[in-house]
């Protein structure tokens, strides 16, 4: 032992690092989840991860594509490169593929665009950049799980959870009776005395799976525009809009593709795209962030020695992003698959009523709706979101995962995101397990030991 | 226009923003730096940078190595993988590497291990969970340009240089003169009301390029015990020790393989490693983290989702750590290589007479001394420091780049680091240059226009 041992109750952190340490036990809890997928044959232990936005419906397509490039890496591909903002290959190469796929009002400069290791760090660095700590973010109501923590880990913001009222369709009402909406979660906060700084879009909406009108968008770029918010549209699902029959027709527009100077001062409006879904490259750790607003982009640039998402990423992704003959095959086949897929996992739910949110035509999710599975109140002071954290460790039990609503800044508990975006054959152990888990009786496994007779 | 306009003059940034914004012209400078490489043939027009610290020597080996592995990336490559602090294959890849390379006096688990895209966001972390905002590190002077730059930029740490007397050698010396020098930096610390909750030791040193005996690394540990200091030891250089007719002979020990528990409490003892250096792979963002304080881990953890490697270079470094066969031959080729370069670059440096300080034997540098180059002091306020920023503008304009020692945290202006792992034409050009804009006579283009006919 050492000649001087501190108390070994004491923290030897820093206050955020002992903050940090003391938040879920996301990395032991992650290992298992992650290295122990099930399959049939190889793991049959293993969890049916029905959480994770993975499309795993494309994965093999982009590994053949790749195989077929046969990239020879060459010594320069393994130093540090041109810089950690993304090589003017891939900027060039991102900036081409947006002008093409998004229809921009006007077309985009690889000089406004900063690349990095993927939309989460991206997400961190404007939050740190764009809003000073404890200051809040508007997120429509369900939301992303990405967002309140991607920019409250290190930047400290706080998220505001945008309700609708049932008259209201976010995506698609009048954009005055949208912005009302947003309109009063901002008197809310200033009575309050918080500030907001930015409001995240996700269009294509996650978890909700739907696309935003040009209106509602031009709507509320003029909400902060009138209020000095700054707008962060994050569209890492503009090219997996599908279709089926029960889908909404509203399709993606992007925010670019709006004459957008128009409604919103420049500084103030910045796109986010990536690879990590429309591509499945979520291992890549590629996202762009594109802005007009000098200032911001020197103070993103200012931080991108952390978030390097290297060069050989870097190669691959612009060989991705590069090969235009090939993009059309290959989201029509995502396209198709998605739709088939999304099919797949209505019809199992519905075989099994199980209720989900109609409408949904992009992303890799359906929203589903637990809330008669989540157990009578108990009288114990066990509140609803108890019963969703009881639900959730049901599923764990029957070794299926799916993220509740809690973290996605619902209103009520016992909505869950359901990913579709899997082989039937897991689709369907998926559900099967589901299924059991929501005929397992409510138990108070969470509830003290001293009630466990109740 | 945007119907509401605000002011062009104001910053739309938070506070944080704002100063980051402001910060030297980072990317501009090195676009113009990295994509302009000088070439003889394909770019005659470039810089040639003696500043990147970049073994160039061995480059083609990794990429002649990794070719013939005849990797072939499957679907599951390209997705999130197990989870951003490295996949099992790799913490297991990297242990056994350490446990092979690195003698530890007992051996190191992957569930030790965190890693993370590269050391720089390592620092980063690290510093963010140590420490508190306005908090010292302790650094030796010189220094790692690095390290005031990583743990400042988001957790706001100041550095604190410790300067030798010249009957110390911070390397050789009795452990109880080198550790007289922290004490005395500690102490006036203390004086001033700061907080030292940082030791951070580069061995092998850069830019210093040598190893510290075990005698001096158990005296360093004992004195943070002491203090409850945390000890970061970075041995990014562990394999890239060479030898020349005027080298040092102390070898490198890594701090791990030192009976460490018995000089330091485990929670403040914290190693890092990564293939930026000795594999020549800064481009795949490969850092990791040993340490046996758990809580740290967890902290650490809970960032890792802003720092993913990602799985194809994971997939890449864990088949870089795990060939034990090849190891021999590469770091043979790599140390003698190295050798040679360093041999080469004295040689022209002797015939330049330009002096640099004896005795180093590993990573890619020399630690050169221009004092005599500065110029005279020109009674115009204008202090050693700038007469250093005026020869490096010298520099920038016969094309040839260094890191000056004020970056480095010198005591004195006029040192550089030479950077020689490079080939020989590319060195002998750089010396070329160099030696040009040292006899360029000293202008003033720094100094007011008014004070121009000076």
């Amino acid at each position: 032992m050492s000649s001087h041992s501190p108390p070994s109750s004491g923290s030897t952190l820093s206050n955020r690092g002992a903050a940090l340490a003391a938040r879920p036990g996301a990395r032991d809890e992650a290992d298992i989840l992650y290295s122990r997928n099930w399959d049939l044959v190889t793991n049959p232990e293993g969890v049916v991860n029905l959480g994770t936005a993975e499309n795993r419906l494309i994965l093999d397509d982009v590994a053949e594509f790749i195989a077929e490039k046969k990239i020879k890496f060459e010594g320069a591909d393994f130093d540090y490169g041109e810089g950690p903002w993304g090589s003017l290959r891939l900027r060039t190469a991102m900036a081409k593929f947006i002008n093409a796929h998004f229809h921009p009002h006007s077309h985009l400069s690889p000089s406004n665009l900063t690349v990095s290791s993927g939309c989460t760090s991206l997400l961190s660095t404007l939050a740190l950049t764009l809003a000073n700590p404890n200051d809040a973010i508007l997120l429509s109501s369900p939301s992303y799980i990405g967002f309140p923590s991607d920019m409250s880990l290190l930047a400290g913001l706080q998220p505001i959870y945008v309700r609708f009222p049932s008259s209201v369709d976010q995506f698609t009402s009048p954009p005055d009776a949208v912005v009302a909406a947003y309109s009063a979660a901002l008197k809310h906060a200033s009575d309050t005395g918080v500030a907001v700084k930015i409001l995240v879009l996700c269009n294509p909406h996650n978890p909700l799976g739907r696309c935003y009108t040009k209106e509602v968008l031009v709507g509320i770029m003029q909400f902060c525009d009138r209020h000095e918010i700054h707008l962060v549209v994050d569209e890492i699902y503009a090219l997996s809009v599908y279709s089926t029959p029960s889908a909404t027709d509203v399709p993606f527009t992007s925010v670019l593709a709006v004459d957008w100077a128009k409604y919103i001062d420049e500084n103030h409006l910045h796109q986010l795209y990536g690879l990590s879904k429309d591509f499945a490259c979520g291992g890549l750790r590629i996202g762009s962030l594109y802005t007009r607003n000098v200032e911001l982009q020197c103070a993103v640039s200012s931080l991108s020695v952390l978030h390097h998402s290297g060069t050989i990423p870097s190669l691959l992704a612009s060989t991705l992003l590069e090969d235009t003959a090939w993009h059309d095959s290959f989201f029509a086949t995502s396209r198709e698959r998605l739709g088939r897929a999304a099919a797949f996992a209505k019809e199992l739910l519905d075989k099994a009523a199980i209720p989900y949110a109609p409408g949904a035509n992009a992303g890799f999710f359906l929203w589903v709706d637990l809330r008669r599975w989540l157990g009578e109140k108990d009288g114990d002071g066990g509140d609803e979101w108890a019963r969703e954290e009881a639900l959730s460790a049901r599923m764990a039990t029957e070794k299926v995962f799916m993220i509740g609503g809690r973290a996605q800044g619902t209103e009520e508990a016992g909505w869950y995101r359901f990913i579709f975006s899997r082989s039937e054959v897991v689709v369907r152990e998926g559900v099967n397990r589901l299924v059991r888990a929501l005929n397992a009786s409510p138990d108070r496994c969470n509830a003290p030991v001293s009630k466990s007779g109740d």
